[in-house]
This record gives C-alpha cells, sequence and structure tokens, in this order.
C-alpha cells in the first residue's frame, strides 16, 4: 500500500514536471522563431507551429503507410509472436508482433503505442475464456490499420470464422522458446498435424477445453502453452496476410459464413419476432449441435 | 476502388510531409537554441530537449492521473455512454463516453487517443455476437488505468461476472436520443424494471437473444437498440465506479465466481486430465445447464 502511493506520487511529480517541460518548451521554440535570424522587427508572419507527423489519434493508421506497403517476412512475425506468448500470453504475442513490425517498417504512430498494450487478453481477457486473445490482438490491428469500415468488419468476423474452422496448431517455431520445457506430446514439425484439433468457436473456453480434452492433457500444463504459443503464430500470421491482402487490393472480399449456419439464421434473422431472433455471426452448431439434427418443428 | 486510391494517394503525401515537416521543426528549433540570446558564441551545453508530456506508450496511464483523481459526475458519464451508443455503438458508447472524460479531466495522454476506437466492437465485434462491446470498452479502459496486474485482471473478471447477473437495461436517460424512435415496449423509468432481463453470459449473442426472446421483439429492431444504448450506460457506469473504488483504495478486492461455478471448476481443474480439463473464468451454467442437475456420474 505505501509503496503503491510513493509511486503514484513520484509518477504525478512526474507528469506536472513533464506538464511544465511542455509549456516551457512550447515557448522557448516560438520566441526562438519570433526573435531571431534577422535581427527581429520584421513584419513577416511567423511560420506555422511545424507539423509533428503522424499522430496515434489520427486514426485509423492506413493513412500513414508508404503507398504500395507491405507487411515483408511474415516468418519472422510468427516467430516473434510465437516467443511473445511466453513473455506476456496469446493477445500480446500476436499484438505485440504485429505492432513491432509495423513500428520498425512504419515508425509513427505505430512506434507511439505501447507494446504491452494486448498483455490483458491473454486465455480469452485476464484467463475468463472469452475470445481467444490472439484473435483479440488480431482485430485490434484490423481496427487500427483498415480505414474502410465495410471491409474493417468483414476481417474481424473472416478472422474469427477462420479461427472457427481451422485445425490448430500449425506453426513450427525456428527455435523452441527456453521457457518451453516438460512437453509430454511430440510438437515436432513432422509430428504437428497429429496434435490438430478444430476448435468450433472463436472463444478460448471452448478451444482449449476441446484441445486439451482430445489430448488427454491439463488445461494448465507445458503441452496447452505449446499448443497456444503456436496458435498465437498461426493467428498473427493470418492477420498479417489479411492486411497484406487488403492493401494491395484496396478491398476486401469476405469469404462469409458456414452453410449450416446459413440454413439457421435463413429463419432466426434479426426481423424476426415468432421464433427466437438471433443477434450472432458465430457458428451456430458450436453450442447449439442439438438443433443441427431433430431440429424442432423441422 | 479509384476513390480508395486517390485517398491512400493523398493521405500518403500527407503523410511524408508531416514527417518533413517533423524533421524540419527539429532543426529550426534545436538551431534556434543553440544560435541565439546571448550573440552565440558560448561553451554552454545546449540545454536538452523539453519533455513533452504523458505520452502515448507511457502505460498504463495510471502514472498519469492527479493524486486523489476519481471522475466526478457519473451520471453525465453514463448519458455520454448512451448517445454514444447511437452514434457508433455499445462499445464506442462506453469506451468515448468515459475517454471524453478521462481526456476533459486528465489531458495527456488520455486526448492523445482516438475517440472512435471502440466503434469496432459493437455487437459482439462487428455485431459478430462475441464479447458484449459495452464490456469490451470498459476492459479496455481497465487495461489503459490499473497499474497493478493482478487488480487489473480480476476487475476485468468481476465486470464481466457482474455483466451475467445483473437485469438490464436499469438507465433512465435525461434526454431521449433524437434516432430513438418507433419503440413498441415502454422505456420510461417507471416500467423499466419490468423490461429487466438478467443476460447469463458476457456475450452479445445470448445477451440481446434472450432478453429479445422474453421481450418478443426483433434483434434488429428499435426496442433492442434502446434497450443496448440503455445497457452501454449501465456499464459504463460500472467501469467508472470500479476505476474510482481502485484509485480511492489503491486496491481492488475481486467479488469472485458463482458458487455453482465453483462447484464444477472444483473437480474440473487446470490440472485435472482424467476428466474434461476446463479453461474458463465464466458462469458455466450459461451455457451447461445441462450439467447443473444430472450431472453424470454424480
Amino acid at each position: 500500500m505505501t509503496k503503491k502511493i510513493e509511486e503514484k506520487s513520484d509518477l504525478t511529480r512526474r507528469n506536472l514536471l513533464g506538464r511544465a517541460g511542455l509549456a516551457l518548451g512550447g515557448l522557448v521554440s516560438l520566441g526562438a522563431l519570433q526573435g531571431c535570424g534577422d535581427g527581429g522587427g520584421t513584419t513577416e508572419e511567423p511560420p506555422p507551429p511545424p507539423p509533428t507527423g503522424p499522430q496515434v489519434n489520427e486514426f485509423p493508421y492506413q493513412q500513414h503507410l508508404p503507398d504500395g506497403y507491405a507487411m515483408a517476412d511474415l516468418p519472422a512475425v510468427q516467430e516473434a509472436a510465437y516467443h511473445g506468448y511466453y513473455a506476456g500470453g496469446c493477445c500480446h504475442g500476436a499484438y505485440s508482433a504485429i505492432l513491432a513490425k509495423l513500428a520498425a517498417d512504419v515508425g509513427a504512430p505505430y512506434d507511439k503505442l505501447p507494446l504491452d498494450f494486448g498483455k490483458f487478453g491473454g486465455g480469452g481477457i485476464a484467463s475468463y475464456g472469452s475470445i481467444c486473445g490472439a484473435v483479440l490482438g488480431g482485430v485490434l490491428h484490423i481496427n487500427m490499420m483498415v480505414a474502410d469500415a465495410t471491409a474493417r468488419g468483414n476481417m474481424m468476423t473472416d478472422l474469427m470464422r477462420w479461427y472457427e474452422r481451422t485445425a490448430f496448431p500449425m506453426y513450427s517455431p525456428a527455435a523452441v522458446d527456453a521457457a518451453e520445457t516438460g512437453l509430454t506430446l511430440d510438437f515436432s514439425q513432422s509430428n504437428l498435424v497429429q496434435l490438430g484439433v478444430v476448435p468450433g468457436t472463436h472463444l478460448c473456453h471452448g478451444s482449449v477445453t476441446r484441445w486439451c480434452s482430445e489430448m488427454g492433457v491439463a488445461a494448465g500444463g507445458a503441452d496447452k502453452k505449446a499448443r497456444c504459443a503456436r496458435l498465437t503464430a498461426d493467428v498473427a500470421g493470418k492477420v498479417a496476410e489479411m492486411l497484406n491482402a487488403y492493401l494491395a487490393n484496396a478491398a476486401y472480399t469476405p469469404a462469409g459464413r458456414d452453410d449450416t449456419s446459413n440454413t439457421c439464421v435463413a429463419c432466426h434473422t434479426p426481423a424476426t419476432t415468432n421464433k427466437p431472433p438471433v443477434a450472432s455471426g458465430m457458428e451456430c452448431a458450436s453450442c447449439h449441435s442439438d438443433k443441427v439434427e431433430g431440429h424442432p418443428g423441422l
């Protein structure tokens, strides 16, 4: 408690000093520009304050990318995401790997953002089992970059749908992380396909629980972590691919929903009132498998 | 397509001009500071560049709050969140109302963040039915402010649990939004309790579908929007309260999980391998109601 209060006071002082410095810096620069160079006394207008480059609130950030920009060397982004998982969880792995790449390639405003922002999302947000954190990290980047609102939404839903239907893990790291010890399963590249399970949901809870159940391993163990670290790399790579495709085409064609779910929402439309209206873009059968066969009234 | 390419080129030009301006501005200021004032020729070291105040990457932002800070006038934050819903969805409503309050009270770095960042989260992220967008907007603010990692995680899970168990909507707006037309239900303050339904889940899909089913209204209609606008205000108010309580006490005591779910995870621990291991902090009975009565093996 005492430490926290001290820390806060110290930081508040820093904050106040920072603000004082900002005001002083502004005055010094303006005074220097107005009073120097030609001895003063001129009637010329002082030049406008210089622009300070791309800012965080100039959003979304597609506007700050050079023409023809694409993220190159995606395996390096995936490798960073894999190691990032062990440094701060799935959301941190995916989010920080893409952010670091964009900051290195593009600079501002990406280099003004906190690299640790995504740590909250691990395990489906603070281990709650909500949306897979790697997917959430990807969604945050799609949100930050994509200027076209329709494409942005379609890319987010397609990412979640792709995740629901894809057998994870797929990525095989170039260098196994030092924290990866105590595995009971064979994660070597040649055996990885044997460990692949389709989550059937974009939620961490169902994704992790299903994989661990099928593999017969603990949800809190080393094998689960090794799976999620590789999945984090898979998702980061997919997001980077999607962003590159969008930038290359200046458009995005959505992949859309699965056929079974399309059958469901053909009756359970947002407009219906004589049967349960469904507000969802998810795969219906993930939770409502009892409705796929022997649906009431069909 | 042509418009998009033109827009991108224009923005890229702006970007390049901005960067050139930044470099030029830096040179001008430095030159002015070095060559003016005392006629030049001194051997004094030039002063270090002035600090520029709290930056976005100085994260989390509790360090930038004045001592004793609390968000005052929470009904105004709630009212802004309610109207924000009609301007850009549930996540935008909650996120932008709290951000605007913090930016007005604290300034940087909150005033350097884009107010529209939360628009992606509406309807459980791009209408996918994932995590309730208002909750996600709140989670983002908890993430941005709370310095203590344990408190941060507990606050996020408590927010999601509170949402699962709370009958929405509760908030009654001071002024009904101009976009709110065509209601079939009575949303007046005296009748609001009659419209309250406990979501039983933190996901938009279950929350909206259950409420609309119980009310007999469409998931895409005016009543659903009126409910979600008020719920957005409810969530924004709760998040502001939680942040204020954390700041006042420099600590956070978690409310914890419901008793039924605690019974479930006592056997389905993250360490178990002889029964499905559960990776979740959610309320189990929301989806697994069949397990509450007549659980296999019990």
